[in-house]
């Protein structure tokens, strides 16, 4: 068997409510200075507990996260500078995967002389002084539990990730009650991102059986609950699940990781500013078809986690299991085409190059990409 | 979904040889003092790990765990006293469950006011302030990456737990090389006590959707893996398995943790001094056919994980399961009697008003033990 660093936060709080424990986690008892970095839809729920966390005497800043799409170099250096003068030994933040992507970076990067251009890429952090809490308001980027932050260099408007095992919280706290309010074109697309960090770490050239339980997981949470979250957003039962399938995603996210539709998507977010979710979301198909041949039995396995039951041989299987991916997609409302999301042919050996640099990701999928494979699956998708 | 919360080291590192890249971990890097609590044939291979160590201008102390059996107060105390005056930042235990039981102990009662009778129970630790890496050399307890630690109360004659979420460990180091020279009869009643943490776990009363997906990996990890580990215990592959499945074991343990095996089997540990996975790897036939009928479809999805394929229904497959287990036991020379360990009708009142006090324990199980059903149990036994 491989060898594999399987790494996650060494507290993961699941449940209804379970929000309103957090003032007495001991992390936060252990801290006097605390720096709030939350989405502005939660700081209304957050202000009780701000008030009892301040009642034991902290010391709290709280900063509102008010930017809009992926957030960029300069939005994040401006987080920075909102913080300046206060030293938090603990670091929380609370909204989507942006927000706790600058949650994190911020807990790496305060008290700390590397600056965020010293640390893109792989390793290239040298610590983290502040404890950091992350609390998920989507089911979507499994950021709260993964070694990874992803901003916008708005110079080159390239999608850049920031990974180290500095980035991985010491807790996280998964309330499904948080993400009730969360539009159903977001739960939809966030979802399908989700879906996509178990499918790619599944199908994985350095897929592993450690990771594998929980990509199998959290695929069949998905599967089986995306559309009642999309259609009632306020079915507890649907969020928990889809939050808990977010979650496994995460965990897919440090050891083994994405390949090729997260890779395609790359320029998708970069150039056209399309939602990270919906990139992938209108990828995954077409890339998965792709990618069967390189390992039939693996692509049937997720079929069978998706929910199909129907005999017989793998790449059959694998096909129902990439049609049922669609069928979600289609019954959440999600654009089948690239050229739904204003995306022209011409377009498409640039997003095809900016694909082809995302090698890190790349080199995990199960099957070879060239440039003109990927030019070939955009067309497809047109 | 109910509300659950999970705990486990932010970093596990699995493979062969992953052991040589610990004087490396980024905890051992920031520390400056680091205690190691070693058993007797593990210290050869510690050598040159901790000459690595000092190389770097850490501070050293290495204390050799020399004693047999479970651990008594007495001994724990001992150990306490041997690292008088050496304050470490980090506290190492390699060796099997009662070194890492020991080495999580010193490292929460090192530099705490609290001494070791205040902590026994569950929660009754106020915090740790050292850092705390585990290395397993058996594949059992997995107390690598739980929050108990087991003593044996020698005045009382009772085993006793300690349980808090301070005593889980910040890394582990899985390492299959380390378990090779493991002899056959503990590789076998160590690697029963870990499949007993997992099926107890999964046919828990407080079951829960995210600590199954360690169970049942684990089950089959175990049965797949450890005739093998008895008959080859150079197969590195079997030991491999095992070493993860005692590790899903372990996380079993915290969140939902075992049930009537484990309670059964407290007396036969404190008055006759049994080995702990022995004392398990005898009752769990029998507890698990009392068990049976609260819950036959979680007993028949146990037997599918130990790899019982045949058709009918869930009691069918349950009593497959059960036969399984025994078969294993059979072909690893586990005695299937108490008689055969020394255990007479005359001491079974005691054996169970030993066990009825194990209430932490008997609250999970599926289905209510008397007294009197615990006598049954073991006279069916003798």
């Amino acid at each position: 068997m491989n060898s594999i660093t399987l790494l996650q936060p060494q507290k993961i709080a699941f449940g209804e409510g379970i929000i309103n424990s957090l003032s007495e986690d001991a992390i936060l008892l252990n801290s006097n200075k605390i720096l709030f970095l939350v989405a502005t839809p939660l700081l209304d729920v957050l202000s009780t507990i701000v008030k009892n966390i301040e009642l034991k005497n902290k010391e709290v800043n709280l900063i509102e996260y008010r930017f809009l799409g992926e957030p960029t170099f300069a939005q994040f250096n401006l987080l920075l500078k909102e913080n300046e003068g206060f030293n938090p030994d603990c670091v929380i933040g609370v909204g989507g995967g942006s927000v706790l992507d600058c949650a994190k970076l911020l807990a790496a990067l305060i008290n700390n002389s590397q600056k965020l251009k010293d640390v893109v890429g792989i390793g290239f952090l040298n610590g983290r002084s502040a404890k950091l809490i992350c609390v998920p308001t989507t089911s979507g980027t499994g950021s709260e539990v993964s070694p990874n932050a992803i901003l916008l260099n708005e110079e080159t408007q390239a999608k850049s990730g920031i990974i180290s095992p500095f980035l991985v919280p010491d807790a996280c706290y998964l309330d499904p009650v948080l993400t009730v309010t969360l539009p159903p074109k977001l739960t939809a697309e966030t979802g399908i991102d989700a879906l996509s960090h178990c499918i790619e770490a599944y199908t994985n050239k350095f897929a592993h059986p450690t990771v594998d339980i929980y990509a199998l997981k959290g695929i069949q949470l998905i599967a089986e609950n995306i559309e009642e979250a999309y259609k009632n957003g306020k079915n507890i039962e649907a969020r928990s699940a889809m939050l808990l399938g977010s979650m496994y995603g995460g965990l897919c996210l440090g050891p083994v990781n994405t390949s090729a539709v997260h890779a395609l998507s790359y320029g998708l977010g970069g150039k056209f500013h399309i939602a990270h979710g919906l990139s992938n979301a209108i990828l995954m198909p077409e890339v998965l078809r792709f990618n069967l041949s390189a390992n039939p039995k693996r692509h049937a396995e997720v079929a069978r986690a998706l929910g199909i039951t129907t005999q017989g041989n793998d790449e059959d299987i694998a096909i129902s299991g990439i049609k049922k991916i669609e069928a979600i997609s289609k019954s959440c409302n999600i654009p089948k085409h690239l050229a739904d999301i204003g995306v022209t042919e011409n377009a498409l050996p640039e997003l095809a190059d900016i694909a082809m640099k995302v090698t890190r990701l790349l080199k995990n999928n199960p099957r070879e990409v060239t440039k003109e494979d990927a030019i070939n699956i955009y067309k497809k998708l047109l």
